[in-house]
C-alpha cells in the first residue's frame, strides 16, 4: 500500500550532489545512464531499482551501489532517505505511475522519453510534480547536444533564409520480442520510440507547434508487427506562413537517422541526426556553397543528469519540462488518430515559449559500452 | 480549320533519319532539346515552331533549320511533308491539343512531361495516336539515364533487401512570372513540374502503382504563389506488403534534388537525383558498408530522340508510353484532390507492366549551354 502523501523533505539544501535512483535496468540504462554518472560531477548513483535480482547484483557491484530495490520495494526506495531523484527508464506505460509515486514521496523525477503514453498521463505527471513541489524533467538528450543546438541556432538565426520545409527519415531493425514492439496502449510502436525524435526536432527547429497532421501507417504482416505498426509516415502543417514537415519512421528498415531543413536560400542536412553511439554530422549548403561539419561522439546522458541536478540544487525550472514532453505526446496521439481514421487531425494551439538554445550545451567525453546483464540491443 | 483525318503517310520506310519539328522554343527546348540533335544520329532537326519570330530566326540560323512556323502555321508544318515527328515542348495545357493535331496529320508525337493536365487529356492523346497509327512517347529523360536505371536495377534486384520506404525532396526557387507558376488548370504548380519526378521515380523503383495517397499543400502568401501552391507534401501507399513513399516539392526552396530508398538491409541515396545539368550521385549502404558512385553529366535529351526515332523506324512500341505519362498524371490529380479536400484519396488499380531496365540506357556526351534567345532560366 502506498504511503500517505506528505510534504517533500528538503533533503537537498546545502548539498553538492543529487542522489539518483535509476529505475529500470534495461538496455538504455545499462549502456548509457549508469555509465554517465562518472561524468556528472553534481550527481551520484545512489540506488538501483529492477525486477531482476541478477541485474541488481551485478550492476550494483559494478557501480558500487549498495542500495538495491525490486519494483515491489519502490516505496522503500523512495522513503529510504538516500535518494533525491529518480531516473525513470521503465517501459513507457509505467512512466506515469512511477513518476507520480516518486513525486508524492517528494522525490524529483527525470523521465525517459516518451514522457508517457497519453496526454492525460503527461498532465497527471505535471500535476503531481507541481502539487508535491518536485522537479520534473523529460530526458531529451539532444537538448544538451552541440549538433542539435547548433542546428536550431542556424535555422532560427535565418542562415537558410526562411525555413520552409523539414523532412526526416528514422529507421532501424528492431528484433522480435523487443519491448518497442509492444501494443500502442503500452507505448509501443515506432512513433513513440523514434518518431518522437523527428517531432521534437522539427518543433524546435521551426520554433513552433503543428496545427494539423496526417499519417499513414503500414504493416507487412510479419509476426514482429502483430501488436504495433511497422512504419508510420506523417505530414505536419505548422503556422507561420504555412510551413510543412514530413517524416517517416520504421522498425523494419536499415539504420537511417537523418533530417533536412530546406530554407528559401539554403539547406541543412543532419545525417546521422539522432544517434548517441557515434558522431553526428551536418552538411550545410547556403547560396550553393556546401560546408560539412562532424560533431564528435560524446556522452549525451551525463548532461541530462547534470542539468537536472543543477535545477534541483538551485531551484531553477528544468528544461526540457513536462510541457515539452506533452508537446510531443499530443502530436504522436494525433498522428495515430489520423492513421486510424484516415483523416487529417487538427491540433489545438499549444504554448511553448522555452526552446533549446546554445547556452544549454554540456560537453562530456563518450562512455565505453559496458558488458550487458540480461538485456540486449533492441536492434539487429 | 484542321484538315480531315487521313491515313498516315508511310514516310519513314527505308529512311535512316526521323525528321523532327520542335514545337515550342522556351528554356528547355533551347538548352536541351535543340542541342541534343547533334548527338542523335537517327534524328534530324527539320522544323521549328514558335510564336516568337526572333526565336525562329535566330535559332533557325544557329541550327540551320529553314522550315520555321508560327503556332498559327502548325497545320502547314504538319502537312509540309518534311516532318515525321514533333517534339512538343509547349506549356502543359497545350500538350493535348498539339499532340492530337499531329496525330491526326499522321505525325508521330514525342511530348514533354507532364503528358497533359488531366487524365482525360492523356487518354485522348493515347486514343488519337492509336486511331491514327502514330507513335506516342512521353519525354521522361531519366528512363534512358544510367544512374536512374542502375537505381531501379539495384532496388528491384533485392540488394537493399525488401524495399519498404521511399522519401524524396525536390525544391527550387522559381522566379516570379515563370510559366511554372501558372494556375493548376494550366498545369502549373510544383506537382506537375517537379513532383512528377518523385512520383515517376518511386513507381519504377517499387515497380508498383500507388493505391492510396494523401497530400498537404502550403502557401506563404507571396505574390509568386497567387495562382498555384508553394509546396506540396505527399504520402503514397503502395500494395505489396504495404510500402510507403513520401515526397515534398516546392518552388520556394534552395536547390534540393534527392531521394532515398530504405530497404530491410540497406539504403540507396540519390543526391542529386533528378538533374540534367550536372553529375548524378548515389550513396549505397548495405549491411553497414557504404559505397559512393558518381555518374557523369551526360546529354539526357538525345537518348529520347534516338529511342523514339528508333521506334518509328522499326515499328517498335515506344517506352515511356502514353500509359506511363497517364500513370503519373493520375497520381498528381489524386494528390490535388486530397490537398483540396483534406481527405486521403484511393486510386483504382492501374496496369503497368513495362518498367525501365538497364537495356534502355543510351549514353551521349553532355551539351554546352547555348546562348538563350528571349527566354531565361526558370530558377533564381
Amino acid at each position: 500500500m502506498p504511503p500517505a502523501r506528505k510534504q517533500p523533505p528538503k533533503r537537498q539544501s546545502g548539498k553538492k550532489k543529487v542522489r539518483y535512483a535509476v529505475v529500470g535496468l534495461g538496455h538504455i540504462a545499462q549502456v548509457a545512464v549508469l555509465p554517465a554518472f562518472a561524468h556528472a560531477q553534481n550527481s551520484e548513483l545512489a540506488a538501483l531499482v529492477s525486477s531482476d535480482p541478477e541485474k541488481l547484483e551485478k550492476l550494483g557491484r559494478r557501480y558500487k551501489v549498495k542500495a538495491r530495490f525490486s519494483y515491489d520495494q519502490f516505496e522503500d526506495c523512495l522513503q529510504s532517505g538516500i535518494v533525491d531523484a529518480v531516473y525513470i527508464a521503465l517501459p513507457n506505460h509505467l512512466h506515469r505511475e512511477f513518476a507520480e509515486r516518486a513525486a508524492r514521496a517528494g522525490v524529483h523525477v527525470l523521465c525517459e522519453k516518451p514522457m508517457a503514453v497519453t496526454e492525460e498521463d503527461c498532465l497527471a505527471m505535471i500535476r503531481a510534480a507541481e502539487e508535491n513541489e518536485v522537479k520534473l524533467m523529460v530526458a531529451y538528450r539532444l537538448h544538451f547536444e552541440e549538433a542539435n543546438l547548433k542546428a536550431i541556432d542556424l535555422v532560427q538565426g535565418g542562415r537558410l533564409g526562411d525555413p520552409r520545409l523539414f523532412d526526416s527519415v528514422f529507421t532501424m531493425q528492431v528484433k522480435q520480442g523487443d519491448i518497442r514492439l509492444n501494443p500502442r496502449e503500452l507505448g509501443g510502436g515506432p512513433l513513440y520510440d523514434i518518431g518522437i525524435y523527428c517531432i521534437n526536432a522539427v518543433r524546435n527547429l521551426f520554433g513552433a507547434e503543428p496545427m494539423e497532421v496526417v499519417a499513414f501507417s503500414a504493416n507487412n504482416g510479419e509476426p514482429r508487427f502483430q501488436q504495433c505498426e511497422e512504419i508510420t509516415s506523417a505530414i505536419l502543417r505548422f503556422p507561420g506562413r504555412e510551413r510543412l514537415a514530413s517524416f517517416v519512421c520504421s522498425f523494419n528498415g536499415a539504420d537511417v537517422s537523418t533530417y533536412r531543413v530546406v530554407g528559401t536560400k539554403g539547406e541543412l542536412v543532419a545525417d546521422p541526426a539522432y544517434e548517441y553511439a557515434g558522431e553526428l554530422k551536418h552538411r550545410v549548403t547556403i547560396d550553393g556553397r556546401t560546408r560539412e561539419r562532424t560533431f564528435p561522439k560524446r556522452d549525451q546522458f551525463a548532461p541530462e543528469l547534470i542539468s537536472f541536478a543543477e535545477c534541483i540544487l538551485t531551484g531553477a525550472a528544468p528544461e526540457p519540462s513536462g510541457w515539452e514532453g506533452l508537446a510531443d505526446v499530443r502530436v504522436i496521439r494525433a498522428l495515430y488518430r489520423s492513421a486510424d481514421s484516415g483523416l487529417p487531425v487538427s491540433l489545438e494551439p499549444f504554448a511553448r515559449d522555452d526552446r533549446p538554445t546554445l547556452e544549454q550545451e554540456i560537453r562530456r567525453p563518450p562512455v565505453n559500452k559496458p558488458q550487458l546483464v540480461n538485456t540486449e540491443s533492441p536492434t539487429k
